[in-house]
């Protein structure tokens, strides 16, 4: 069956695996863990916030879609929309919801799975940059819940992870190398992503 | 100066890296052979002909720009424009070629650096695919250095490679598994993919 499938990861750095010496990141070990044979696409952009994905995120899936195949997506983003430009955060907390809402809401047009990854911390902006990071964490998890597509948390545990800071650290400050991506990978396959993609899945419920 | 360099690297499955358990494929191995510290996005999309990379290429380029950043574009294709499909190849060589000058002359405009890589063998098509296969890569080659461009073959050490071949005809008759992609990497690293990428590079010449 996973011949079948077809998975986009869209998402920001974090999803690129940037600062990865195998240029592997979580997404590359997630894979090697779930053994060969899937079609996985990695779609992190560095940079990016909820918006820069939500201008994006159908017209690189249609490019990747072909008729009979089981396409899903996994989606990660926050992590820049919280970084504050400016006096103000890149994108506001109410409008990174409005963009995973639309997401979700088109992605239930399509009929299409999604899994929703929580954002990564960013070690060199500090406790203020992380507690509103977990803040719009929370508010993901929620949302994904009314939409009934599973959420897997991942900020809580690299704020805490050694690796994940110490890398980063060392540096460019938001950037782990292999060790916190592992990490990263452990977490997410901890949280559920591996059974996720080796069973069929629903679509997102359409909110009314 | 590398930390400046956002390289895409676009074709097919073979650009992917499908089959490689570690989904690195060629690309991964390349850019782990160059070293940490490099932005590289893997828009490598299975049963891509060099119409679908022309159609999506400069879309998804522009989504990953950043103004003032070193970018490089690695292209690919060829292998799936030569199998013949309903009696005639899926793209006649003629036309690759045209997308082929299309996809160059709009880098020469946009003053982006380009390096072709040439078509992978498919192992189960056998030797008439890859005799039209090798006249295509030839005829890619002869284009390039009219660009200016550099074209790094692959086609005929990798038709000639034990592991690509075995990998393949074990596998989906096409796709190699982590010992076809770790000689693919090795060739291209021949060819001179790694000084190409870590020196400044001029862009397509415009032809008249």
């Amino acid at each position: 069956m996973t011949d079948q499938l077809r998975i986009c990861f869209i998402g920001d750095s974090f999803v690129l695996g940037l600062g990865d010496p195998s240029y592997q990141g979580w997404v590359g070990r997630v894979l090697a863990a779930a053994g060969p044979g899937l079609t996985a696409f990695n779609l992190g952009v560095r940079r990016n916030t909820s918006a820069d994905v939500l201008a994006r995120v159908w017209a690189e899936y249609d490019a990747r879609h072909v008729p009979g195949a089981d396409h899903r997506l996994v989606v990660s983003f926050g992590s820049n929309d919280t970084v504050v430009e400016d006096g103000a955060p890149r994108v506001a907390p109410a409008r990174t919801l409005e963009h995973l809402t639309a997401l979700l809401t088109e992605a239930a047009r399509r009929a299409v799975p999604v899994l929703v990854v929580g954002p990564p911390p960013v070690a060199f902006l500090g406790t203020e940059h992380l507690s509103r990071l977990l803040a719009l964490a929370d508010a993901e998890a929620a949302l994904c819940a009314d939409f009934g597509v599973p959420f897997v948390p991942l900020t809580e545990a690299l704020a805490a992870d050694l690796a994940w800071n110490a890398e980063a650290l060392a540096g460019d400050g938001a950037h782990p190398a292999a060790g916190g991506y592992a990490r990263a990978a452990e977490v997410v396959l901890a949280g559920g992503l591996l059974s996720w993609l080796t069973a069929p899945q629903a679509a997102p419920r359409a909110r009314q």
